[in-house]
Parts: C-alpha cells; structure tokens; sequence
C-alpha cells in the first residue's frame, strides 16, 4: 500500500502583518477595503505559493466579509491557511486581525474570506499540487465546507 | 393605496473606467487582483452611494471570479450596478470588463461580484434606503438571487 | 477619383472615469492638478492608441485651463476625443466632468485641453495614421481650430 | 513719487530634482508624461507660492512640449521661474532637464511649458501679488510674452 | 522598599512581514534600500508605541547594514525588538529577513540597524516610558551595547 | 613619481529637492521618516553613481539623526557630497534641508546621515572606482573622519 504523503497546513500557513497608513485611506478617512482585500490577496498567494511551490494565480474569492472599519495606524495582520486542495486548486483562509498599537485592548477579527488560488506550471498550466495533510478537527471541518465550496462552483 | 416609488438601476449604475499602468502590477507582472478589487470595491461604492445618496460601507463580497489574468496596458472598466435593496444595504452587481488598446479585439469580461454595501446616516449607523424599483426580466432576475443571499447570510 | 475611408471621432472616443481618493490630494487637501493632467494623459493616450492602433506619445498640450478646484470623493470623468489628424500627429480634446456622488448637483466640466499625440510605428519612429473622418460641425470647427494650432507651431 | 518694489525673478526661482524610478513608468515603460507634469505643477507652485507668500492655485497651462522620452533612472531637474505677473496671476516658466546619472553626457531639455498660478487669500479669493521686478533682457522678453498671452485668454 | 517593574523586551517585540512587488522597486530592479528602511521604521515605530503605549518619534539610526540585495517576489520579515530604554528614549534592534516563496531555502538576514525612537506626550514633549525588564543573556548583552551608544551620543 | 589625479568632491555632489505632499505622510501627519531615508537614499546613490559612473548599491547608513519632524508642504532639499572614498566603497554625507514655502523662515538642516555606496561592475561584482581629491580643510575632516568609521567596521 502506497501512502502519498501531503503537506500539512502549518507548513505553508502565513501572516503577513503591516502597520496601516494614511495612503492606504478611503475617502471617508478608514482603511480602503480595497487595501485590505490586497493584502488578503498577497496572504492566500503566500500561503498557497509555499504548498504548491510554484507560481499561483487568484481564481475566486469567496464569503469575503467585512466586520468593522479598519482605522489608519492599526496594526494589521492578515493570517491565511489552508482550508482545502483539489488537484490544481487551493483554498486559503484568510483572516484578518486588528490591533490599537497604542491602547492596550483585545485584538479584533475585522475580516475574513475564502480565496481559491490555483498552481501554475511553467507554461502558464494549471499543474497538480501536493495534497493536505488534516491534523486536528478544526482543519477537517474547513476542509469539509471548503471541498462542497469546490464541488458546487 | 400608497404607491411607494424607489430608484431605477439604471440611475445608480456606473461604470470606472481606466489605464492598467505599471504601478498596479504583481510579481508575476500582470495586473494585481488586490488592485482590480480595489477598482470594483470603488464602482460598487460609487454605484451605492448614488441609489443612498449617503455615505457606504462594503459588509461582504460574495461570489468574486476573475476569470483570466488582465495586463499592464489593458483598458479596464467596471461596471456596477444594484442587484438587490434590503433596508440598509444594497447589492450591487460588478463587471470588470477588458479591452486592449491597440489590437482590435472583441472586450471580454475578466471578473464578476457580488458587492454588499450598507448606507450610514450622519451618526455612522445604517440607515434606511430607496427600494429598488425592477424595470426588466435580468434586472428582476438578479434581484431574487441578491434576495436569496441576503436571506441566507 | 478616390477615396481614401478614415476612422470617425467616435470610433475612438473614451471616457476615463474614476473616484478621487486621498492619495491624489495636493498640499491644500484638493485633487493635486497633476494628477488629474495624468488622467488626462491617460485618456488622450487611449483615444490616439485607439485611432493608430499603435503606440503613442505626447508631445505637446496646449489651453488646459482648470476651472476650479477637484474635491478628494468626486467622481472624475475624462472624456476624450480626437479633434484633428495630421500626418503622424492626432489632437485630442479633453474634457474634465466632476460630480458630487452624494448630493444630486449636475455635473460640472472642471477643466478642458488640447493633447497632441504621435504615432510611432515599431521603430519607435513616428509614422502616419488614418485620416478623421469628421461627421458634424461641431467636430468640424474643433478640427478647423486644431489644424489652425497645428500649422502656427 | 512712490517707488513700488517688487520681488525679483530670482527670489522665487526653484529647481526640484528627482530620480525617475519604476513607480514613474508608464506602459511603454518610459516616465509617465503625467509624472513630468505633475513635477512641473509642483514647481510652478512653489516658485508663485515663494512669491506670493499665500497659496497659489493652477488656473491653466500653455505651449507645454515634451521634445523626447524620459527614461526611468534618469535624474529630472525641473526648473521653474516666474516669467510675468498680473494683479493675482503668475505665470511661471518651467523647464525640465535631463541627466543620465552614469553616462558623462551633456544635460538636455525634456520639455518646457508655461503655468499660470493665482494667489490666493485667506478666504479663498484671489488676493493681489508684488509685482515682479525684472533685471535684465531674457526676463524681460518673458514677460513680454506672458503679458501678450494673460491679454489674449 | 518600592519595586518598580518594567516590561519585558517580549511585551512590544513585533514582525511586520510583506510581499515585496514592483512598486517597491529601483532603477537596478531590485527592492529599493529606501522601502526597507520605510518598513524597518514602522516595525521600530510600533515596537515602540507598545512598550511606551504613545506616540513615538525616530529621533536616530545607527548602524544600518545591508548585507545583500533584496528581490522583488521575496516575502520579507522586519523583526523589532527594544535593545535599551533611556528616559523617554527607546532603542529597538531591527531585524530583515528574506525568503524566497517559491524555492525551499533557508531565510537569511537580509539587514540589521538600531532604531531611536522617543515617546512623546499630548503636548508633543518627551515624556518618561517603563524600564525594560531583562530575562536573559541575550537582551542583557544588546541593553550594554545600546547604553553604550546612547552615552557616547 | 606617477599623480593618480581623482575626481573632486563638487563633481559629483547633488541636490534633490521635492515638496512633501499627502502621500508622503505618517500615521502623525507628518512626513513619514522612511520617506525622508528613501529620498536621502537616492541622492547619496546619485552622488555615487556620479563618482563612479557606474551602478552603485547601499550597504550601510550611519549616524543617520533626525532633528526634527518635517511637514506636508515643507519643501525639502536633499544635499549628498562624497566624505571619504575607500577602493570599492564611497561614503556619502547627506544632509536634509528644509524650508516652508509661504513663511519667510530662514531653512533647517533636518536630517544628517553618513551613507556608504559600493560600486558594482557588470558582474555585478564591487569594482574599484577613482580616488576622491580633497581640496579644502571642511573636506578634508570629513575624510579623516569617514576614514576612520571604514577602518572601523
């Protein structure tokens, strides 16, 4: 019996985290959601790009929520997992986190999404990528919502 | 009888139209998704602002699909306009729509979403908006599924 | 006797349209005038490159004339459309629309000029570009005007 | 008899220079003709800005020629000088120059062009300026010209 | 007796971490040393705000070293962490790191400097932060290097 | 006896000089310190370049101190001068001048720094570059000095 080992979530998952600024601003003076949705992007193209080791293209995102308004000199980290793989495709998990670098309060969950990011080869082809590895529940029920995501597109 | 009269589609819609420069690039060197989400977040907001007349917010973005890479030097617009008023919040329907400028080519449509935007009243809280008022079979088509999201978010 | 078909105005005629947002702003806090030359730029390049179907370069501009300040959150429109042809050398008219998107106001025209473009053919050298084909009078009295300008530089 | 002094023409003489970098690109990969602009609104703002001692306001500019392509990593000096002075309006000549910054090659004009700026008061308004004290034949041929273009707009 | 307690070097410590793309580029086409330093300077400035929980002013660097190009696509990692605390001023120890997102190789320190920061109170005068609390060899080690400059200043 | 005649340090010094606007600012509202570090960057790569006609890159930044807070719509000049020159290495002096445009103030040195370029030939490999002709005594103790922090590193 031959046992394809895949790769597990934590060993591509990512936090990119940046202090946010008044030319990331909107014209009602909070952080653009455009800017956020950026930064979300680059997270799920990290995480995913660490998993499938090649290029990777941004196919759908989906479930995107906004929960408040993000203010200029929050600190922002956008954490992106691994909620799901198919054969070329990968769904990431992107949520993104806020905190007052100033006053001591609870950091927020101001964001999150699910963006479907899909493994390029060299000639610009959708390529297989290595499977996912589930280590705990938590994985395994994103991993479920994630793959009736997959099949019902 | 009381004949409450809302808003048109057509008098809220609006299409951004612009140049795809080297600024808006990825590390691939096509054109960000984070920047193309940053154009439709603006059309959709546009597009809200004008049925509102007041300030909006984006809550959630649903179903977003790109659906080929767009390059530097493409002519993109976005098309927005309302699919579905709930009380406070709007659904509005984006298109992004490419063009080369140089190649006569047929223009092609490169993504679709789903925006929902909430109108705020001067104290920051959502407020009530015009219905919308259904003029054709697409526009009452679109108009049941917006419903069916909203209803099942 | 032969006729040579040119192309008409409005075969290449765009409308670049786009929300102004603080990172275009200026010193006293309104739209920088620059970057809305740049907006400018980039709608008068689009016409020309629609016209030639080839690359374009500025060479000149003549009566840009701003008149009054560009408010950061107006909706900017700039339409575009070629006013005369020379031999390698297109003229194109720009107008600046602004609107207010919350309040219901009519559109103002905040600033007009006169792009002159070249054509270049592969070798970077400029090279001759159809003909316009003028259907109206008011096309015809930009094109008498823009000849006028054309000949006297 | 009462003797009005002005303010020289080298009291509010000023040169910007800056390094053109890939965020200056447009997309023949040149710099952006609206980045040039942009750079000469900047100093035809700070030289009427130093003679006037008040905001200024660019109300329109004239004969601005681009005589060939700017290249990214090349140094861009803009200089810029007031060439005639009405009640409230300036008009500023700028010149833009150009330097390799590795080669030993003579600088040379990228563009020239005339910006009429108006100063303004407190209220907004268009407030008086000192007249301009010219000093010797080439300022005075420039104010020449600019008085004959302020009398025919 | 009065023990006043500080905090630890761990209580403010922050990474920033970002994609690195074309608009962070220079003229050789590689991560412009200015980016760098604009993040190495968030990460210094929010490490901190949290120890002094105020606003924080870069009042010095020392010892800022490069120690390899930077590319664009590379994800990099900028780790803050206070080395020395004065009276109202802070040294922070930064930290770059860079990694490929595509190839398996280790991270490596792409650049290392000490950041000054002064905490600043509402009236924007220098107001007095906590002592830092040392745990181990390391941070005492990095506290007598920083006392030592901050003396010989 | 053979002379090695070098280049003098007026050869290639430079100023670049750019007005702060919006887009430059920090979460306080002022211009943001890594702004004013990638503008020092560029002028001493400037200086460099110039020295060596070659490409340079920055490898390290010393006692680089900030005076004061700079302002949007300070006009700010950026002066680097060649310190000391080792066989590969050139030490640059940037000095960050800075003045109000509508006031009448006599300009403020803002920032200092000592900024060490390597030239790099077309291997991208360091290459010795002309030795530096001292020709005053204010020149000649800033050698002195960068001769000792090159023998110090």
């Amino acid at each position: 019996m031959v046992s394809i080992k895949g790769k597990t979530v934590k060993q591509s998952e990512v936090s990119l985290r940046n202090l946010m600024e008044p030319i990331h601003a909107n014209i009602a003076g909070n952080v653009h959601g455009g800017e956020i949705m950026k930064l979300m992007d680059n997270a799920a193209g990290v995480a995913a790009a660490r998993h499938a080791r090649t290029n990777v293209v941004t196919v759908s995102v989906d479930k995107l929520k906004f929960h408040f308004p993000v203010h200029i000199s929050n600190l922002v980290t956008c954490n992106a997992k691994l909620s799901f793989v198919g054969n070329s495709s990968m769904e990431v998990f992107v949520k993104v986190i806020v905190e007052d670098i100033i006053k001591e309060e609870p950091a927020k969950v101001a964001a999150t999404a699910f963006f479907t990011m899909v493994a390029l080869g060299q000639n610009g082809k959708p390529i297989a990528v290595s499977p996912l590895e589930i280590t705990n529940d938590e994985e395994q029920r994103l991993f479920n919502e994630g793959r009736e995501r997959y099949r019902t597109k």
